[in-house]
């Protein structure tokens, strides 16, 4: 078991990307050769890996043929563009922009649909979805045996990293002129952001939904093999830096026994259920953390049938770059 | 129609005391002499009403002969102590606190339930709702028309002013420290609150909920007056200073028509539709106002029977002032 692999990263400068180096490294993880990849406004800087500076390179020219395994870490632009040439050259990739549709990528969270990846014809090509899909299936999936879920109704308080670090900056400096009675002047986000909470991340389709939130029900439904789940969702943007928070209702078509749910989530992996009476908050919990957190687990005021928990997981670790390292290590599995 | 009523506004120091006080003037309550009440604490301080400092007085020694109406905007124990001595002395009394039960003082927003005044007995008693069943109240009622409500799932964002002057301090408190790379000590919320999310606002019992959590379904059931309306709630805790915000899903037992829930929402009054596309922010829309904004309305992904809302509005006025407010305008045709 001493085999390697030549690995890419593909959006290796952004916010996930650079987490996904760490976690390999920390991890690790069988890398022979480590190639990082951006646009060629990010290339030309490095990021470290164990203990040695790796340059950016532009992913343009970059020879596919030199890796196994390629991340994609960057936009759906970018893996709609490279994806063909890297599956061209036999590399295994697992994308995590959401671009490629399951009968390509399917979506991957190895603590709930680990078996899919057994049945991919090569080169394997599998999806991480999206941060808050990734941890309401990590949560959600154990609960299938002793539930019968029929309905999930969330609302999703999305950390501003997920829009990047530009988004991070946007939010402290909106507070620090707030705070200094200076005029807000908002040019990331359309309007004031700190102290605030917005109702929609991203344009809404005609119907008033946004890609996000149909990215959301698409995936989980995907990952939870439950392609007629009733999943309502609102997704807001919160002022939290990192971590996304989660209030989840589940009607099931059963009584809901409080016992085995909490039973079934302390069992579980990738979870971390707090005791009754406490939360777990992003900012407390969940960042830099490898599991998802859960609290507030109860029953409905007078629904027997109902389940109401609160959620929350590091957005950018737990809910994309760990995600994705986890499915690779099943992948290599698959490839030795 | 001259007459004027003389009145006490006990609390009339808290945030919803002096607001209370500020909105009988601006709407030419027909104040005859005002009576501002308050712990013995606060007593001693003055509020300003049409151009004349009001000096705040102890409850414990007021003569309650001498007004018709009394504001109890203090808490629930303030409430249970002094509302026998108002009603021996056969005052109206509109109570803020929620200490009294249904039958006693039953639940009035007046957009929703106005008519009920007309069946009460002397002296009035009128409790006006929790900020956030009365906002709630204010978008269901009207939609009643053209739904059939039998679920209601929602997430409350409620603003720190619902816990007062220092709850507000801390949360800038916190905020600065954060900036300035100081370390973080809380006093006021356990843990931080600045930049996170709070799941829990309050102790939960012994199944989970809070009792704010279930004074809000406790309100809304009967303000609504559909005793058996499943619902689901979460209120949490968002680092935002004023304004709550409502993430909603509404099942109904009919299919839902947008085009008439659009025009009932426009029709009714003490609401403001967001256009389509938009929608409001509690410190860029609600705060201040007098109407519950309301936005993102929407179906369900793939369920005819499902509505979606964002609703906010100003805790502190139209919440609990205001609405008080515009009781007791209901409730002195009564005693005329």
């Amino acid at each position: 078991m001493s085999q390697s692999f030549d690995i890419a990263v593909i959006g290796a400068t952004g916010t996930v990307g650079e987490t996904l180096v760490q976690i390999l490294e920390e991890r690790d993880f069988p890398v022979g050769s480590l190639h990082l990849l951006a646009s060629s406004e990010s290339a030309g800087s490095s990021v470290m890996f164990r203990n040695k500076n790796v340059r950016v390179r532009e992913v343009d020219e970059f020879d596919f043929g030199k890796v196994q395994l390629v991340f994609f870490a960057a936009g759906p632009a970018v893996t709609l563009s490279f994806a063909p040439r890297a599956t061209a050259a036999g590399c295994a990739l697992i994308d995590l922009s959401g671009a490629l549709p399951p009968e390509q990528a399917p979506q991957i969270v190895p603590e709930a649909n680990a078996q899919v990846l057994a049945g991919l014809g090569k080169p394997l090509q599998v999806s991480s979805p999206s941060a808050s899909a990734t941890a309401l299936a990590v949560v959600l999936a154990p609960l299938r045996e002793c539930l019968d879920l029929q309905r999930i109704s969330l609302t999703a308080s999305l950390a501003v990293s997920a829009q990047g670090r530009v988004a991070v900056s946007e939010l402290a400096r909106q507070t620090a002129e707030l705070l200094n009675a200076r005029p807000l002047e908002p040019t990331f986000f359309d309007r004031q952001m700190a102290f605030n909470l917005l109702a929609q991340v991203g344009a809404p389709d005609e119907q008033g939904h946004t890609s996000l939130e149909k990215r959301l029900v698409r995936e989980l439904r995907q990952v939870l093999n439950q392609p007629l789940l009733k999943i309502s969702v609102t997704c807001i943007q919160a002022p939290v830096f990192f971590g996304d928070s989660f209030s989840v209702t589940v009607q099931s078509a059963n009584a809901v026994d409080l016992a085995k749910v909490n039973a079934a989530l302390e069992a579980a992996p990738g979870i971390e259920l707090v005791e009754a009476g406490d939360y777990p908050t992003a900012v407390g919990d969940a960042v830099g953390q490898d599991v998802v957190y859960v609290g507030r687990v109860r029953g409905g005021i007078d629904d027997p049938a109902e389940l109401n928990m609160w959620l929350t997981s590091d957005n950018v670790r737990k809910g994309a770059a760990l995600n994705a390292v986890q499915v690779a290590e099943l992948l290599i599995k698959e490839l030795l």
